[in-house]
């Protein structure tokens, strides 16, 4: 074991270091963080710093058959244990309180409380990437009323005011939306050639960072037919069309509006790495249809990346051994390859 | 031969009646009319009428390496001509005047012509449904300046103003759609209970028609996760619900309004065989993923069923032998289908 100063950790040693944040208890995340904790590879990749309660960290261990090899810790702040995670028992939740497939105010404060810590440690530096186990929305709203996602979360957690964005992603496939949760009628209003412009820069700075070099990045339309030049709708023209022309300007790899029907076939069939939607549905109604409850979600844009599988909690399977992992560890391995190149390449301060 | 007198042909016949009309001279419309013309099950189960001109059968004919045995007359007023295709010869273009693969004047005067005497002839009860081969759109435009879509091309050619809608269909899926070609920004308004009510009763009117007896009807919300409890948006607690509360109360088997991101999983999963989409793309981005340009376009809503294949004219195969007639099959096989169901349980008027 190696004794570094707490603020020199993440920036010196070679591995990348992932915060990990147990997610809700009642779900199948006990036994996905167990699951990740025994994975040879990787545990052998990255330093990671868990978040949770050692009790619940057995409970999953028990279910998932596995026996993870960590060294528990009562904080992040003491000796580094060689290469084994450490895991940092906060004590905060006897797994007998919970009843399976039923969200509570004490497994979402156990989730919020995992994923404040494992996010300040990343904001002070001490971590490069975030990755967390599926929470549940209703659960954690009983222990956070403010909560409406994981970015406005975060927001609150770490104090930023960071454009963040939420990208979905599928295999190589990415999407990233310009707006999210609000309601149809007021999207239009909401995109601006600035925002669009924004969501271009921070999707390709991501696709970067995730080995994308150059990333080829296609917009989608607004309207049907992508406004059939401009009898159902002039966003294409005035909106959506100048500010992928200042992303050329810029340098991107960027093209479009093109008619959201059309636009997700053409990705699929390899012409783009990444697809920038203009609403939630836009996406989510394509990358579901193509199984993105198999994939990742990032969210990108604050000083550190944070990812988590797309699936949920799950909780119609929960304890029964049976949750497939792949997610998670698509996910994991995600945070690890963009700390690694973060690491590689210090990216310019926001 | 049997002559009939003309207004009782389609009523009085055991087979129903099937108007065609030949689409875009340009792309792969006579091929396959040719290759429908010959085939077995379809000329056995419709008394078909096609509008067209013989030489451009001919020409289709030669590129599907067919040889339909139709019978030629100048209009449909002769004699039914037994089991054999009608074909109406307009004279109406010469296909050496049409460069393939390239919209035109001709084209489009070609294509509207045929269609406006299949639908009269079906608006004058002469015939129980219609078929067309595909349209070009720019073509269309050029000879029928307010050309929108088909729809608005019926109303102005058999003078109706009936709510009708059109129908995307993929092997036993149906989407249809309160909205269509209007701006994104227009649609929160556009989507009114009476408006949902009207797609919902003729949705579940046409898919009895097809044979779904009762049909299970998904409606899909407007907002992200349904509205999430009226963060998102509340049409679907002041707008959505109500209007299928209303169809429930008529007897619908009618459910929803479900997140739109996830509804399409469900009906792929044999959940249900209609989703009732609030706009264009909605519908469309999930349809085109799963294949729809194999599928099937209805319009139903007018006084008789317009059936056509979901893909277009496909220029750039046009001529070459090897364009694939599934959709077009299809389209004509359902068309028939409602023709007959039709025939055997008269329908209320309008």
């Amino acid at each position: 074991m190696i004794k570094l100063p707490a603020e020199m950790k993440a920036k010196d040693k070679g591995r990348p270091v992932v915060a990990v944040a147990m997610g809700d208890p009642a779900g199948i995340s006990p036994e996905l963080t167990a699951a990740l904790l025994s994975d040879r590879e990787i545990v052998s990749r990255a330093q990671l710093v868990v978040f949770g309660d050692r009790r619940v960290l057995a409970a999953g261990a028990a279910v998932a058959k596995v026996a993870p090899d960590v060294a528990f810790a009562a904080s992040p702040d003491g000796p580094v244990p060689g290469d084994k995670p450490l895991f940092v028992d906060l004590g905060n939740l006897d797994p007998a309180s919970i009843r399976t497939a039923e969200a509570s105010l004490a497994g979402g404060t156990f989730s919020s409380d995992n994923f404040r810590r494992a996010l300040c440690l990343a904001a002070a530096s001490r971590a490069d990437a975030v990755f967390f186990t599926p929470f549940n929305k209703a659960a954690m709203r009983m222990a956070y009323p403010g909560y409406d996602d994981e970015i406005r979360f975060v927001r609150d957690a770490i104090g930023s005011d960071a454009q963040a964005s939420e990208f979905n992603i599928l295999g190589g496939l990415w999407n990233a939306r310009v707006t999210s949760h609000i309601s149809l009628k007021e999207v239009a209003a909401a995109i601006t050639p600035q925002r669009i412009l924004e969501a271009l820069l921070l999707a390709d700075a991501c696709l970067r960072e995730a080995g994308f070099d150059p990333p080829r990045i296609a917009v989608a339309a607004l309207n049907p037919h992508a406004g059939d030049g401009g009898n159902f709708g002039r966003e294409e023209i005035e909106v959506i069309g100048p500010a992928v022309a200042a992303a050329e300007a810029q340098g991107l790899g960027v093209q479009g509006p093109y008619p959201s029907d059309t636009v997700f076939l053409r990705a699929k069939n390899g012409d783009f790495d990444a697809v920038l939607t203009m609403y939630h549905d836009q996406g989510q109604i394509a990358m579901k249809l193509m199984g993105f409850d198999r994939g990742v979600t990032l969210i990108g844009g604050f000083p550190f990346p944070i990812c988590t599988p797309a699936h949920g909690t799950a909780y119609e399977i929960a304890g029964k051994g049976i949750a497939n992992t792949g997610a998670s560890r698509a996910a994991l391995l995600l945070a690890i390859e963009m700390a690694e190149r973060r690491r590689a390449t210090p990216r310019k301060a926001a």
